[in-house]
């Protein structure tokens, strides 16, 4: 991935000094019929050796640009628009503009941001010399360990994973196939990971749950904790998560789940298949939750609660209860949506309901 | 602690793809014999040469495990639990299962657990050819120093510390006796570590503090941090958390004062002798707290106040002016916790106030 | 920075057992001449060859310490302080201490501050031979680069910037000059940071946007991002946060906005020149801050919103609706601030109405 250099400084081309707009975009390359190879659809005006080269949104595209419109209502915009190719549910007759016919053009989109995404991370390019990987380790084939990253005894890195530099892989730890584990990931001693995880940088796996107790002197006593992670398929954990380390068995992310920045999910917890906790989310101790269950931002559930399959927890939310399945809940304390919603509605008026309480008190 | 290997993988041993079941232990193999070493007690019924190999809650556990149970209200999940052998306060006579009989379960099985966790670290492995110490650093006796990890001219580690791979030891920074520094933690320069302090991965200590002023352009300056960070003895600090340096003198974490993920501990802040600061607490600069304080999740605290010895500040509240000693705060902002209790039930009940007041205002 | 040292434990001098009271100072050493040099003023008594071994706040300083009073309206604090030396808006005739008088004493102690804050920081170093630079990265003039550090193919790094030791720069990813980048920053690919720009440990710029769809099956399927990060020039960017990088386009962080730990920006949000996010900020996606905004500590912004130039939003909001130029709110929801103060002060006073309700219910 990487080739040592310790020489003197040395350089490839003036620098600009600062940032400016001519870094908006990724450059990119693509002809057209790169392109529909990518997205499906077909060709409206315009060669199919047209060279695009950038991604944008209709009102930030400009020269050399593709952009995209879900529904022909978007069309104005798509006229005012300075892309040079769009991603289109029909065709504009009267645009004199190279367009691609595709049914669900959003999803065409995503197919494309998803290969030049999936082009940013070098696979395939074998344990860099200067990764440290130890010898009792078991790597498998087409795999990726980038400089500086730490692999201890006992650990497995299943076929086609991509490790960046930097990262931390304890002692008879597994991780699955297909993994990307970016830079400055720490993933602690005998934790598990499924197939296809991604895991975001400085993100922590396997700390030690907090636990703590006084002793008869009043200094606290840490509990320790002897379980596990486990991290099961298809599972993203964004950056700078922690999932601490069971008590005893495992902490559990389920399938599918996917976890934005700056999570926590304590000991003993267990989530579900294919559910969603935006950014902030703070999960304690022994807390179950169910599959497809969303946990919006900044939202915190205290320990040993149950929430139900499917329910949805607003932002900022503050659970002190288990949450029965499908269940809307919102505020803090979390209260059933509707009930928080009318609640909110009053508190903005509680300035004129004292003056009504005056009235009445004066008899008026 | 790690042999370097750089060539192309090697697989130990077929990977199995995907995680299941079978990762939800730690793999242990201790005998009851070995265990009572540990644990104290006696045991009741079965050899001691009988292997156990994992630990686990009464309801989780498996053939094989060692469970426990605190009291004997708990016997009726005993007698219905899977798990090999027990640390029970008494005997089951007619429970024809390995039985440990010792005073305080709970406490012996801690022992245990203690026992199984230290074991995940390596101790005195010494210093990784891999690590990179500046000759001008001083290393104490046995200590563990892993691969990738700096540390700077001047930097002091000592006696039976061990120090993970990829830790950044900043210039002049002194780690004490017997501390654990986890992979991926930035210790800056000119800090102090007192002895058996853990520190735990994404961990940040000694970055300057936020402190800014617009000038008269009205671009914002930046005030400039020359003081350090006190750590002292037993203190456990968990992944993901930042301690800023001081503006002139010192922040200081108490002796054995625990805290968890994601918390933040501003510039010139004071914690007093074991206080514990739960997950995303965040104490604002100048602040200071004394002994014996609990700070539950998600708890904001301004700056420039002071909380009493063995206050308690319950979860997400916000703190917006000084506690006294021993008082039980809650809300946000924060009240006394009788009176939010009382307030939370109240805004509960506002819609059916609404109906109240209008009957009154229509006369009814 | 460092040279490498692989053999066995090697002590300097004698290790201090725990962390004490002398810790609570960054040595230092200057005599007053060499202050005066940096702070500017005029000395009054005392010899210029006075030696200068820490700076102080008035009632925590020492024996050797320099110390500063704003204001006369400090002078009795000034007498009563242990500092061997002051910075003073005008003389004090009677006290026979060192005294530097100076229009702004607390500028002058700021000048001094950076003075010493800065030397933490080794510049000119070079790149480490333990550093993985590749061959087809450009590396500025006078740019150091520490041990560990992994700089990728087609990455820029201009003039005089540090790069401490453990940093990931991805590919193509340009830095500008004078720029500072702490230990374990992971900054990916294809990003680029202006001049004089400051990152602190364990920060993540440029990690893909949280955004997923429920597919037919209901699983959930990440929509990938393919836009970039683009951090303006004299931003600082504290320790532990995540700026995500654009869908399309780019995420932007407008010239000399200052941003505290713990703080996340999410994919496609815009934020204008010198504006201020305390520590937890967190910007969900797509959301336009103008500049001179402040935002405090905790505060959370929804998706899709403006917040206009000037705004404030007071420590613990959650908005969820543009904010007009200049306004202040706070609450949560947010609400203008003096409403905001107004519901405040009522809800403590809820049980009160309770009462009062009750006996208008009476007829009372």
């Amino acid at each position: 991935m990487l080739t040592p250099q310790g020489g003197p400084g040395h350089l490839r081309k003036p620098l600009k000094s600062g940032a400016g707009r001519d870094d908006e975009r990724v450059p990119m390359r693509y002809t057209l019929k790169e392109i529909i190879e990518i997205t499906g659809g077909k060709i409206v005006r315009n060669s199919p050796d047209m060279v695009i080269t950038g991604v944008a949104g209709l009102e930030t595209a400009r020269e050399g640009d593709l952009s995209f419109a879900k529904h022909p209502a978007m069309f104005p915009k798509v006229r005012a628009s300075k892309a040079a190719a769009f991603l289109l549910p029909e065709p504009i007759p009267d645009l004199a503009k190279a367009q691609i016919v595709v049914e669900k053009p959003f999803f065409a989109m995503a197919r494309l941001l998803k290969v030049l995404a999936d082009s940013r991370t070098q696979r395939n390019s074998g344990v860099s010399s200067r990764a440290v990987v130890h010898n009792d380790a078991s790597i498998g084939n087409h795999v990726t360990i980038g400089a500086g990253s730490a692999v201890e005894a006992g650990a497995e890195i299943g076929d086609d994973t991509v490790i960046y530099p930097l990262v931390f892989v304890g002692r008879n730890t597994r991780i699955g196939r297909n993994c990307i584990i970016h830079p400055n990931v720490t993933i602690m001693e005998e934790v598990t990971l499924g197939d296809r995880v991604t895991v975001k940088s400085s993100t922590v796996i396997g700390s030690d749950g907090f636990s703590v107790q006084p002793n008869e002197k009043g200094d606290l006593v840490k509990i320790p904790q002897a379980g596990t992670v486990i991290i099961e398929d298809d599972v993203e954990i964004g950056a700078n998560c922690t999932i601490d380390r069971a008590t005893l068995d495992a902490t559990v992310i389920g399938r599918g789940t996917k976890i934005d920045n700056h999570c926590h999910i304590a000991h003993n917890v267990r989530i579900g298949e294919n559910s969603i906790l935006v950014a902030y989310a703070k999960i304690a101790g022994s807390t179950r939750i169910g599959k497809h269950v969303t946990i919006a931002e900044d939202v915190g559930i205290t320990d040993n609660v149950v929430i139900g399959e499917g329910a949805r927890i607003g932002g900022g939310s503050k659970v002190y209860k288990s949450v029965p399945p499908g269940a809307e809940m919102w505020g803090s304390p979390a209260k059933d949506l509707l009930l928080e919603k009318k609640i909110q509605a009053i508190i903005k008026k509680l300035p004129e309901w004292r003056e009504k309480l005056r009235k009445l008190e004066n008899g008026q």
